[in-house]
Formats: structure tokens, C-alpha cells, sequence
């Protein structure tokens, strides 16, 4: 079987995302540097054929190109069920769950996390003045106080396993922890502190060679 | 069995989408009605008992309950794959595709048709001021223009083949057109436009009594 070849950069939180998701499938990959630099090869034709958006990732598996990091984890899941950790659940009702959480995670909590990460880290290091955005803030604390009560109740988001919905907070939640010390966000929160400390101690995501 | 239970309210466009997607499956639905007036009732413990976020929509499916509306119909579309229109594909590939466009429409269309709709129609009904939000609408012109490209390929998005992926993009492209009269986003682009008329002319779609 080739690998599968991952069109991305170390740097990118997305492409990240589709590293750690290989790992828990024990998934050979190639990873194509995609120089997002002031050069942007993202935007030069080669590479917009592959993905017309001009992000990275994509990936090529055999004849298929996938581009957008949640449907490309969402595929390596159902793909490689076998093998590796599962992600899915097992019943309709438990894969049901998993896309729920998966949900919040790309119309809840991203948004916010990425609107905290680019205020108060990227654009100080590009040269921009920190732009606090205490309503991000406060509509996080709110997020995470219903992951608080979810997680008294399940050991992961969408049950007793680890599943893509957890996986999809790695890379964010990292930049959140790390990047901006937004740690109290996470350690105030009792089950919220134990999920963290949880899955950012799997093997898959340590080894992930993390920015930063 | 037991008719699905839908809690939602009929001018929420993400219930619009889960009635839409129940009438693709030919499937019998019961609306329980949330009323997110005033009094609240997203708010209230009986309902955060079932979706803790206060939003709608949520179903009840027999021992299941759900919500985050684009998680509802991916499970509608899987547990009742071989009824009505199937809204997945059948490869493994073709699925990917229609994951792909799913999270395309959750993460690059809809922040901008819903900063769109919002800043141009919902602020000046609630008493505030219009905000063209020029960036979103730039923006968009610019995810359409790659909708253009790809539709002068396939069909519908996600291949010659009408999928979620296509579905997703009902209610917020009718807001757009009919109240934001925002029609020359779709009508001035050849494919966008056909695809708009054909799927905006589906069956199911008219049976749901749209807002407006
Ligand atoms: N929704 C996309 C977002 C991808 C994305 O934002 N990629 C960034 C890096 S993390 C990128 O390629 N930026 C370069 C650019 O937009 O020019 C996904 O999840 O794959
Ligand atoms: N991501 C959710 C969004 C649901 C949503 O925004 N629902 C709105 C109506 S369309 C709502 O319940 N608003 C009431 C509130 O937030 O208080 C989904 O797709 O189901």
C-alpha cells in the first residue's frame, strides 16, 4: 500500500490535526512542505488544483484527493475502522454522538478558540497589538461549562471512548493552553482539567512534533 | 414506528434544514415548537435537559437524542440510507466528497452568508443599524467563484449526484437571495446559478414552510 500523502505544514493547526488522526490509525504518510511563506506555494497553480481554497491540508489516498482537515479525519476513521484506535463508536447511536461533538467542536468551540489565538498570539508576533476579545473569552467559559457537565457524565465527549470529537480539540486547545496560557480555561474545570490531561498525554499526539 | 421528534421552531433556519432533510427520507416527523421569544423556552431546565447549548433544533429517535443540525442529518441520511433520496454516496470516495463540501458550507459559507444575512437584514428587523459587512460579502464572492469552477464539473458539489452537502446550502442561500436580496451573488454566475435553481426547486425543500 503507498502512503498517503499529506499536502501540508508543520505549522498549520489543521494539517496538525490530520498528523495526530494518522498516528491513531498507525498510518504510514509522506508529509509534501507546503510553504505557506511569503512565496505562498498554497496559492500557485499546481497546488490549487489540488485544493482551490488554497489551505492547507489535502491529501491523496490512491485516486482520492480530500481536502477540509475534518472530513479528511472523518474518511481516515471509516477507511482504517480496523485498524489502530477506532474513532467512530460503534452503533448509529454512538457515531451519531461522536458527529454531534464534532459539530460543537467546528461551530462552537474553533471559532472562539481561534478568535482567542489569533487576538492575543499572532497578532502581537506579526507586529498587530493584542486584541483582547473578551466576548470570545466569556462564550468560551460558557462552552466549557457544558463540557464540564458533559464530562461528569462520560469519560470523553461523545461517551466512555476516545473518539474524533476529542481528537479535533488537540491542536486549538494546545495553542490556547500553550500559546496564550489560557490555562485556568481548562484547569478550573475539574473534569475539563482530567479530559485534557487525558488525551494530550496519547502517544499519537506527542508525536505530532507540535509548533511551538 | 415511532414519528421522529423534532424540536425546533419553523423560523430557525437550522430546524428548516433538519425538516427539509425529513422530507428528503420520506420520514414522518412530529415538531414539538420552541419558542425563542421572549419567554425563552430554548432556556428553560426542560429543554437544556436535552440540548445543553439552548439551541434547536434537537430530535428524539426513539432512545436518541441529538442535536447540532448538520450532526442530525448525516445520522438521518446513514440510518435511513436505502429511504428516499440518498443524501451520502456510495463509495467510500464519494462519501469523502460529500464530507468534504459538508464542511466546506459549515466553515467557509455559512460565517459569511450569516454575517451577511445578520448585518443586513436581522440587525435593521431588531431596531439596529444596517452593517454591510463588505469583507464577508468579498469574501464570499470569492468561495463562489470556486462553487463556479466546481459545479462547471459536477452536477451538484459533491459529484453528478445530489447529496448533503448540497442540502446544507438551502436555507441560508434562500435568506441570502429573499431577504437580502443578494440574488446577483448566484445569478451571475452561469453553474451557480443552475445548481441554485435545481435544488432550490427539489421537492423537499418546497414542502417546508420556509420563513419569510
Ligand atoms: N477549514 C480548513 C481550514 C484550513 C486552514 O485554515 N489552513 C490554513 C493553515 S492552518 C492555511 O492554509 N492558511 C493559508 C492561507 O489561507 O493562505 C481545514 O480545516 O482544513
Ligand atoms: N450549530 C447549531 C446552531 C443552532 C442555532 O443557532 N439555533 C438558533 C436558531 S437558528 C437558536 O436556537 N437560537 C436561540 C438561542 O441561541 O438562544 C446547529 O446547527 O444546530
Amino acid at each position: 500500500m503507498a502512503a498517503i500523502k499529506v499536502y501540508g505544514n508543520r505549522e498549520s493547526l489543521a494539517t496538525v490535526l490530520v498528523l495526530c488522526c494518522l498516528n491513531e490509525k498507525e498510518l504510514q504518510y509522506e508529509l509534501a512542505q507546503v510553504d505557506l511563506g511569503p512565496a505562498g506555494a498554497q496559492n500557485k497553480p499546481q497546488y490549487l488544483a489540488l485544493n482551490p481554497f488554497g489551505q492547507v491540508p489535502t491529501i491523496q489516498d490512491g485516486d482520492l484527493t480530500l481536502f477540509e482537515s475534518r472530513a479528511i479525519i472523518k474518511y481516515l476513521a471509516k477507511k482504517y475502522k480496523g485498524q489502530g484506535t477506532d474513532l467512530l463508536g460503534n452503533s448509529l447511536s454512538e457515531q451519531a454522538l461522536v458527529e454531534q461533538w464534532c459539530e460543537v467542536e467546528g461551530q462552537s468551540f474553533y471559532p472562539l478558540a481561534s478568535s482567542i489565538v489569533y487576538g492575543t498570539f499572532v497578532m502581537p508576533l506579526i507586529g498587530g497589538s493584542i486584541d483582547r476579545d473578551i466576548g470570545a473569552e466569556e462564550k468560551l467559559n460558557k462552552v466549557l461549562d457544558i463540557y464540564e457537565e458533559r464530562l461528569s457524565k462520560s469519560k470523553y465527549l461523545a461517551g466512555d471512548f476516545f473518539s474524533l470529537a476529542d481528537l479535533q480539540h488537540l491542536p486549538w486547545t494546545h495553542y490556547l493552553i500553550d500559546a496564550c496560557r489560557k490555562d485556568r480555561l481548562f484547569t478550573s474545570r475539574k473534569h475539563v482539567n482530567s479530559w485534557w490531561k487525558d488525551i494530550s498525554s496519547r502517544r499519537a499526539w506527542k508525536m505530532v512534533e507540535i509548533p511551538l
